[in-house]
């Protein structure tokens, strides 16, 4: 089972939007930079639910994921009615979408492209801020005035911290998007599934204000912190129980498998993970920077990143380089507003980051 | 992880249409008869994959799940263009209701309610015709007039072997109403997930005709035959390419996770499991059913059926009596058409259709 990638047209046009990360380098990748998981690996709790309670698949799972809606919940101290988990966030975005029903779909670029897939394959209206390269893809007060001209019961996609850029909206500034976009009646899917890997979680994320606005909904997921992309395990909470009951009535029964969980619930029990993952990511990122900067015959502009990922400007046709010698990095150029040059990283083990920094260095000397 | 039900009122209509099966009867079940799995359980090889590979649900799995397309494909002796893999036959549903956008959803009653859930949630009207009791739910001539008053661009929704009656439509019967929703554009939708537990799979399945047919889908899954509904896989294959090329323009990403298209690669290669399967229960079933019919002061009629579930009319209030002993059945009065003392049971290893039988006879005794 080999990465492969099912490449959609869109119209008549050859690229591709909704192609995504994931050993998608070919078949001799021996390194995946593609992906954005947790270097970590998944927490030994889940490793070892998995392997020993494969049996429980012969059953069917929870409806709903009752019990692990009910432990995300106490996280949030949150009530199980106000929590949906879905087969990856993926799933809670399409779900999203046609519950709401979204008079246009607002959405950032670049970011992550399976808001446009969703809002399109629901034949929604897609709307699109574009954010300026000049200004490292950073959303401005420009992104006040473009909300205030969109029609109320519109529904905002906001993908903080952004992918594939890797950065933070400004604090101040997502709260006074949120306020805007209550008062203007405009939905607010706040996706923050790579959020949980910056230390300044809590005064970024969302979850300030969930109690107050209805029209919130936030979006996480288990994938990405604890390294199970595989098992598909999202989860949404809203404050207003009547958003939560017509997303689950746009999902199909048993839609989260028992693997992911079994794994989900274990994963919540190990407490210091995100800790531990932050204080790894921290040495090993700001060691990945230096060692990208210092290979600037194919590395051009290293843009600032806040989560478990490094976005930058190199030579174009650096992936296809890399792949030949076994490692897979994401190619940006199928994003909105990206193209030729751009590519996204994940932070990995210190033994794979020194593996492509040797690996850059050996085609800057090929060169 | 207990079996738990999300209760989804219907407008002001207290009953629950979209209730399942599968450990539903309380917190003491031993037994569980409410869930209509393979009793041989889990193929080996697809165990042994969950149990050795569970690591590489730490990688994304292929995001159109293409290799176990391919493997699907194969057997079918069709094209991976052709096939579509989806987390359980559900997701499939409600994607096919999205994809093929029917000017009316036509469900026999009773049926799967997950068809009508479907249609419910994409808005999408629903027409309902009618199995009679006095004929044993069995489809009709009628069901041909039914049809030829449906206006072109409806889905027909075919449950063949039917649930939760258990029974086969006439084969004849089955291939007239192909051709009629030929005739008058009507999309029709064969779920035929029960089907691998008849002997006459061949003669009766809907594989005869689908390459001339691009009007048909046939659904199918893993769950039953293969005793995973814990995964999640279902699948969907038509001979017009354009057809699953919509419905996976409505799938999110990853839509299938990597334990479940590793343990279906890996069921696929266990070729004589069917037969095995069909052998067992060929047996197991006619001695339950001898079993049940000497229990006639708890069970009234007994349904023939052609899969790996029994339907039978009881004394109200069987399935308490029955949870009290440990031994959860399905209760089949929230179907449409069906009432109180109504009831499906899974065929199950010997040793629990024993089990059962003497639960039901400690019954009769207390009565």
């Amino acid at each position: 089972m080999k990465g492969q990638r099912k490449k959609e047209k869109t119209g008549g046009n050859s690229m591709d939007f909704f192609e995504h990360g994931g050993r998608n380098g070919g078949t001799n990748i021996s390194y995946d930079f593609s992906a954005n998981i947790n270097p970590l690996g998944m927490p030994d709790a889940a490793a070892r639910v998995l392997q020993r309670e494969w049996k429980r698949a012969e059953s069917y799972p929870e409806e709903t994921s009752r019990t692990l809606c009910e432990a995300i919940a106490r996280q949030w101290q949150a009530k199980e009615a106000q929590l949906v988990c879905t087969n990856g966030a993926s799933e809670l975005i399409y779900a999203a979408v046609r519950a709401l029903k979204p008079a246009a779909g607002l959405i950032l670029a670049p970011a992550f492209s399976e808001y446009e897939r969703a809002l399109l394959a629901a034949d929604c209206p897609v709307r699109c801020f574009p954010l300026r390269r000049e200004n490292g893809f950073q959303a401005e007060e420009g992104l006040l005035t473009f909300l205030e001209q969109q029609p109320s019961g519109s529904l905002l996609f906001l993908c903080n911290p952004n992918n594939p850029v890797g950065n933070c909206m400004d604090p101040k500034l997502s709260e006074r998007v949120l306020r805007l976009t209550t008062r203007k009646k405009i939905w607010l899917a706040a996706d923050e599934t790579f959020l949980p890997f910056c230390r300044d979680y809590e005064n970024i994320s969302m979850k300030r204000f969930y109690r107050d606005y209805g029209n919130l909904l936030i979006i996480n997921a288990f994938t990405k912190l604890y390294a199970m992309p595989g098992l598909r395990l999202g989860y949404g909470i809203c404050a207003d129980r009547e958003v939560i009951r017509q997303i689950r009535r746009q999902l199909p029964a048993w839609n989260v498998s028992v693997p992911a969980q079994l794994a989900g619930l274990a994963a919540l029990r190990e407490e210091d993970y995100r800790e531990r993952t932050i204080g790894y990511l921290d040495k090993a990122r700001a060691c990945l920077i230096e060692g990208l900067k210092k290979r600037d015959k194919l590395i051009y502009r290293i843009y600032p990143p806040c989560a478990n990922f490094i976005f930058f400007e190199g030579v174009p046709g650096l992936d296809r380089l890399l792949a030949g010698k076994g490692f897979a990095i994401r190619s940006c150029e199928n994003y909105r507003r990206l193209g030729p040059g751009d590519y996204r990283i994940a932070v990995r083990t210190g033994e794979e980051n020194e593996a492509l920094l040797q690996a850059l260095d050996e085609l800057e000397k090929e060169l």
